[in-house]
């Protein structure tokens, strides 16, 4: 395929065009590498720098990716059903590893903010954690939680490594679950979650916040997920 | 109350501790109009530039927000259901005014990209809609709908004017809604957005994208919603 120079649409346009429907057609599938930069210069008889530009836009908006060394790849996006994401259920827990990287665990006195959030009385004893959540040696999530010590007397680290919380929950404490709430927000990135994530720092990041209830409609735990979006599309499923 | 100068912890950080604490625990509800700056000034025994330092942290945390000529006033936080944000059951159509303002309605031909979201050919027509969604007279999000015309041959701008999507696919055209899929993204507003939603260029928006699933599995519609976050709290509540 030749560029139509007549056209009055842009040169870089009418490549960015063209690999688009490639990759949206499913005929460059995720993984698939694109040919070198100068044969499709060649190929589309334009210059190195249009094919640049029209690969590097392609990357800005997450339909490739570029490997240095390597060359340039087809992006695969990695759907999450984020009802899962927050409250996995027990088959799942039976069959799946939860791989999680315990930054810090301890006991101590809630304050206001937390009090308020946990329904409990400021100064009250809650665990707080801080967890990485990690996925194909990625870390995906910063994990902050806050759990009303007098529900769940007796948990250690031990308990939470590698674990879900609603795992030790049910089967360490046998606690009925009600229900979660989630809220939803974003944050751009601060030096931390920079860091603790691998992605630069002001890239935008979820933040999902849930609340769950057990079956006397106490709160029996908040927490705080910071989620990077790369690679992922969360998704939700609503029954109409 | 008087600031201890003593303390390690800065000045601005005591009194924006104090403020905080009145509006979580909810001594200062929403609406509630803070004293003059000068007054708490007096009361604390600290400068106005203090008192100010402290308040504007507050405002850029979203829990209190200035009117200019009047004060500063504690954020009232609207918590929206994204259920009912995106699939409105039937009881709840009849009751509300769903007011939208069209800012383009158009049949035109699907290109790859839509061709591939709505699984139809492309080149096949479409309706390709614009709305502005407004709510106590503002406006809260702009909606990209892609419906294939093939299944609603006769819409009208005067039939979505003012309503729902769904209202009209299940009374207008009998068609059974099976499920939503929404995919949950984020955007930093660029000069349109920010414009027609009425808030800062760079602001970070929400990205609702939602896929409706008819009884035959066909996708009857594909939505971009495109929404402002400020003041609403969105949620979710998952049974466990």
């Amino acid at each position: 395929m030749k560029i139509n120079k007549e056209l009055a649409i842009p040169l870089y346009q009418q490549v960015k065009d063209y690999l688009h429907k490639k990759i949206i057609s499913g005929e460059w599938a995720a993984g698939y590498q694109l040919p070198a930069e100068k044969d499709l210069a060649t190929q589309f008889g334009v210059s190195t720098i249009t094919i640049k530009r029209a690969v590097l836009e392609l990357v800005d908006e997450g339909l490739l990716y570029r490997q240095s060394g390597k060359g340039t790849f087809v992006m695969h996006i990695e759907e999450k059903d984020i009802s899962k994401f927050v409250t996995l259920k027990n088959e799942e827990w039976e069959a799946q590893h939860h791989p999680h990287k315990t930054l810090y665990f301890n006991i101590v006195q809630a304050d206001d903010e937390l009090a308020a959030l946990l329904r409990i009385e400021e100064g009250d004893l809650m665990y707080q954690i801080q967890r990485l959540k990690i996925q194909q040696d990625q870390p995906v999530a910063l994990e902050y939680s806050y759990i009303p010590q007098e529900l769940f007397p007796d948990l250690h680290q031990e308990d939470i490594d590698d674990n879900l919380l609603y795992n030790i929950f049910q089967r360490g404490y046998g606690v009925q679950l009600d229900k979660a709430k989630i809220y939803f927000s974003t944050v751009l990135a601060d030096e931390y979650q920079a860091e603790s994530l691998n992605v630069e720092r002001g890239v935008q990041l979820f933040v999902f916040e849930r609340f769950t209830f057990n079956n006397d409609n106490h709160i029996i735990e908040y927490s705080k997920f910071i989620i990077k979006q790369d690679q992922s599309k969360y998704f939700l499923e609503i029954k109409l």
